[in-house]
């Protein structure tokens, strides 16, 4: 048992707290706290058996890691609860049970049943449910009861310490719980006195008392909170909060009104404050979610941002979420400002990025890009699309608004951060910034830049660099405050964040399959299929796919074009209905649907156009598809009929892409049907808004007795550049 | 215990399988059957301890309602396996474990465990643990071990049969496991040869023997497989089959190259056949994934789309699946139809519309919406928005196309369906309706009529109306085939929607807080406040905050427009603010962010405009917001800086809709950021697409070596109607 207590690599001295949720791997010796709602069932007359189940799953892996865990468990009453309960019934004649209905059985009047005894009946059977769980993974527990005054009398306290360490020296589990057959029946409101009184119901006080008397490194609290919330939770705006500290105990307001139910929570807090002056850290958070419950305790141990932490040491700086009010708020103030004070800011950013020491080349298409962007910054914002007289002096616009906050995550490359700023402030978008570990320091310098040159107009918080501490997955959960997710990198970095945002949107496109037809009537001197695979084959617009028509095999053509590939050192792969012409055919395709990002292709023969179409509606991932063909009737219908949002006659792949389109710099290319399409710039970093302005006019005037009548006039609108 | 089965309120006569999914709900008598990938856990090495639990509570749940469950368990192989090895383990010595290193436990040479002798062992232990979890629930298990000759010999049958029918009436669950002690050891391949090998892998020839014998209604066979597949997963476009039918058994193409993990499948769909034929409905689900384990079983009992059913009865009509793809395909086709072909079909569709006996106003309201359609269908699809020529002979369009697959959810009102559909012909999407029950008839009439307006050009199928027995949330997982999901209803159902759509977006808001602000400058002839609240309070534009400058307090003005509120019978609450102003205050409101959706209204003092945004801001909806006033300069900063939908001076709220914009029909109100926002018609079931001519143009022209130069110019696009 030493030996698998010797697995766990990082022993770290006890008596100082943890300062980071990501320090939390670290912690050896563990006490989980189960409150009884998380081994209760919702209905209070069983156990939660598949939460429990899970628990003692996390804890024995944790355990298995070489941690040292210990249980503190609620349930007892409850468990026994429902057994004395049970033989009550089961002692009750069946005949009078037969005549009492159907549905009666739960309204069978029962006996009150003192907590105590029931305490006592339910001990052992919860004992037993947790051996025979732990068994499973081949660990041992161990009963330990104790009460309050065992901590008092220091005899017992050293032989509670002693037996304690020997349990955990010998790789098992405590499990541990009030000895309830002997205390006092709870007092009123004994849990407000917090730490002081051991409440039959509650067992945060002996489980922060066991945790600083073990030196425990970290004691996680289930109940069926989610955490530590700024105010009562179910007021206007309360907060969860991811960390609290000891001093910003005044800002939270406990519910006064209903002591019962929220006085619980500052019990909690209470307990919690006293195990962290004790030098253990302390989470509490909800046990009771089956969305969580299988990798709650994992979760925190990994450092997520579960529940509430509570932490000794306040960091510098804001949460992230604190970020984003601030962004959105100076965002406000952003979109407010006169289109020339937002080029002049883009100017500016110019102007200091100019002192920095980059490759010329490099600065000068990222001023040639800034520079782009501060000349349309000025007709972006506020464009009037749309004018109607809705009646008379009764008129509606539909105008141009920023979306609101944007947050980009991007990675190593440092010229994204300028060029991202300078977008978002043209369009007077709020920007929440996520860059790669690996360029942290420059990612801090240019935001710093970037925040002076904000600060000539008043906005410096519209840009935010979010800490590299934060992880992606936890960004994507502030569905309520971020508008759009613009992921800047691989396409794996992409798909991982279109998995973990469900609720917010996600700019971009995680493949580009892209197709080449080359049709019957094809001319030779458009062979732009290796121009679409060569010019840069790990791009998305590369083409992966080269659709033949079946009349070109074995011609003078046809083997041109394989030819040329091949000087190209294109690996080619065969189709299977290409392989099926050839003798000796290249190796056949795992998928048609493979994105090679490699001078690598796919090669398979079509019938004709529309053969070619369904073949790319069916394995196509709706990026770019070309055509190449002399005939312009089959073109248009290619044109029409291919459902991509880039589409090409006799032209490379490669264009789709925002510089080449024309539309200045490219957020991103986007393959979703809502919102933005294709290469997006910054038309696709703007919404809409309506703006009606009356004299007073009322539905009611409209009505059939009304005075009013609609006109729907359209009026022109002065035609701006469409960029 | 006859008391508790006698709960079960639909007793059905056993001997023929359920038709539909949505007759499970009556299943009395019930099998499930846990397959080793189940029961063991991932690595093997042990059980599935929270995995089992949930099993075990969803069993027991059926069962208390009244229902026969049983349990064909496997698992004792790997129980035993596990717990043979932790024996041998212990038993070598300390020492040479502890000079092994770190991380060699695992790889400790352990002599092979034979599989009988782990079954042996593991028996006891698993039976165990099944007894302590049922027992939470106050259920009885039972032990039964069965061999496949027990089935052969007559009398042993009977036993059995008389065994399991004693224990099923004394309300006690049977645990039903291969005696693998005495079986023969498994023969290569044997899974392969169905129902008449008992494999010591694999219980599903034990639970379909079982089933038949015990007369079972449905056995839910759980594995590590989402269900049964067309062809092998993993290859393009397998697709998992929802419901399967024996005579489809040509249609399935099982992997033939790796015969050891797909044969399984297989045997499993033999014993499933087997089972069927002998009256019992199979489901074969997945058992192992942690999204769902907690309700795999409730779920399939409850009829939703869980795994693959099997029927006996093939139902007329294609499944929703196959509907979407009808619709998307020919939903293409009327993308591409002339535009006045499909202002054709629209019109058609009024003239069929016009047989049917409506209401002269409600027919007259929907004859008008429809020419109005018709008419914008010409300028709809294939309008250019922007033309670049980015090089000579190289020319960008962004054209509109139809964004794909809409799915429209409404509620009883019939009248939505053509109005809908007219949209959808109009804009040239396909479409999948679903109406509510209550309607379903007049719906069935008013497709068809649909349908026979769309035959005219040849696109049948591309508005399909979706049988009322899907669900919605099986819809809703449609993710990879609807583009689009539009909820026309109240705002619990788009709320409902909201949350089932994870990975669709969804056309609509669920939430209208609309404010009507009254500044110090107002003037009293324009209060629009009472228009805002009163013409419809039900309606999402209606007023729910009336937010009033300090300066108005105990003017006359102010007296008025409390008064008129009065006249009118609203209910006004008190803002916390406004109610420290008063003596006597009306009831103080319990969230300044409540949607009353009655003549209710609560009523909060600012000091400023600045302040009546911040209100706006932080307790608003973004839907619509008004402000009254006189001073334009007030008026314009207030339209500025208020960041909803829809922002109004001096008109009211009410005025937030489609046909009131001037836009013709209106498909709902948006508050989203992304796509479109505040009334939407036409235009937000459009997106773009990219079309590019070329003459073989490839990037490469373009480098720095290049010939070509980028040109960019934008070519004016003929303006045609916004609409």
């Amino acid at each position: 048992f030493i030996l698998i207590c010797s697995f766990f690599p990082l022993p770290r001295p006890h008596g100082k707290s943890f300062a980071h949720r990501s320090e939390l791997k670290q912690a050896k010796r563990i006490v989980v706290k189960l409150g009884s709602a998380v081994v209760t069932r919702g209905d209070e007359c069983g156990l939660a058996l598949g939460r429990l189940a899970s628990i003692v799953e996390q804890v024995a892996m944790l355990q298995n890691q070489g941690r040292e865990m210990m249980i503190v468990t609620s349930g007892a009453v409850a468990f026994g609860r429902q057994r004395l309960r049970h033989e009550i019934l089961l002692s009750q004649s069946v005949r009078q049970a037969l005549h009492s209905g159907q549905n009666q059985l739960k309204e069978m009047s029962l006996p009150v049943l003192e907590a105590r005894a029931c305490a006592a009946a339910g001990q052992s059977g919860l004992m037993a449910l947790y051996e025979a769980m732990f068994t499973q993974y081949s660990i041992c527990t161990a009963q330990i009861l104790v009460t309050n005054l065992d901590f008092h009398d220091e005899q017992k306290r050293r032989n509670l310490n002693s037996t304690l360490q020997e349990l955990l020296r010998m790789n098992i589990v405590p499990i541990i719980n009030t000895n309830d057959a002997v205390v006092p029946p709870p007092v009123p409101n004994s849990d407000l006195q917090g730490v002081n009184v051991i409440s039959i119901k509650d067992n945060d006080s002996l489980a922060a008392r066991l945790a600083v008397e073990m030196k425990v490194d970290l004691l996680v609290a289930l109940s069926d909170v989610e955490g530590l919330y700024d105010r009562p939770p179910g007021i206007d705006d309360a907060k969860l909060l991811d960390i609290f500290y000891p001093g910003d105990q005044q800002s939270i307001t406990y519910g006064n009104k209903s002591r019962v139910g929220i006085g619980g929570m500052e019990a909690k807090v209470k307990a919690a404050l006293w195990a962290l002056q004790g030098g253990t850290s302390v989470v509490i958070a909800n046990g009771t979610d089956p969305k969580v419950t299988g990798h709650v305790i994992t979760d925190i141990v990994e450092g997520k941002k579960v529940g509430t932490f509570f932490s000794e040491v306040k960091p510098a700086g804001p949460t992230v979420e604190q970020q984003t009010e601030m962004a959105r708020h100076a965002g406000r103030a952003l979109a407010s400002l006169d289109p020339e004070q937002r080029a002049e800011i883009i100017c500016k950013i110019l102007a200091l990025i100019n002192r920095l020491s980059l490759s010329t080349a490099k600065l000068n298409s990222l001023a040639i890009g800034l520079r782009q962007l501060a000349v349309s910054s000025r007709d972006s914002v506020g464009r009037v699309l749309r004018r109607t007289r809705v009646a008379n002096n009764l008129e509606l616009e539909q105008i141009t608004v920023p979306i609101g906050v944007l947050l980009v995550i991007f990675e190593s490359r440092p010229d994204c951060l300028p060029q991202v700023s300078a977008l978002a402030i043209s369009s007077g978008n709020a920007l929440l910034l996520k860059g790669g570990k690996e360029a942290s320091n420059t990612n801090k310098i240019l935001h710093q830049l970037v925040q002076e040159a904000l600060s000539i107009h008043g906005v410096t918080d519209a840009i935010q660099l979010v800490s590299t501490r934060e992880e992606v997955e936890d960004l994507c959960r502030l569905d309520k405050m971020i508008d759009l997710i613009i992921p800047r990198g691989s396409s794996q970095l992409v798909r991982d964040i279109q998995r973990a945002a469900k609720g917010i949107p996600v700019l971009g496109h995680s493949e580009g399959v892209c197709h080449v037809y080359i049709d019957s009537e094809a001319s030779l001197d458009k062979a732009i299929d290796v121009d679409s695979k060569c010019d840069y084959p790990a791009a998305c617009n590369a083409m992966e796919t080269l659709l033949i028509h079946r009349d070109l095999l074995r011609t003078p053509m046809f083997d041109q074009i394989i030819d040329m590939l091949r000087t190209e050192e294109v690996k080619i792969h065969a189709g299977p209905r290409f392989a099926s012409y050839l003798t000796f055919s290249p190796s056949e395709v795992k998928s048609l649907r493979t994105e090679y990002g490699e001078l690598e292709c796919c090669i398979e023969v079509v019938d004709s156009m529309q053969e070619a179409i369904d073949h790319i509606h069916k394995y196509g991932s709706s990026h770019t598809d070309v055509i190449v063909t002399e005939n312009e009737e089959t073109a248009e219908q290619f044109l029409q009929q291919v459902d991509s949002a880039c589409v090409f006659w006799n032209a490379s792949s490669r264009f789709a892409d925002g510089y080449r389109f024309g539309l200045g710099a490219e957020v991103g290319i986007s393959t979703a049907r809502i919102h933005a399409r294709g290469p997006v710039g910054l038309e696709g970093l703007l919404t809409t808004k309506w703006v009606l302005r009356g004299e007073g006019h009322t539905v009611a005037d409209f009505s059939e007795q009304g005075s009013m009548k609609y006109l729907h006039e359209n009026i022109p609108v002065p035609q701006g550049s469409f960029n």
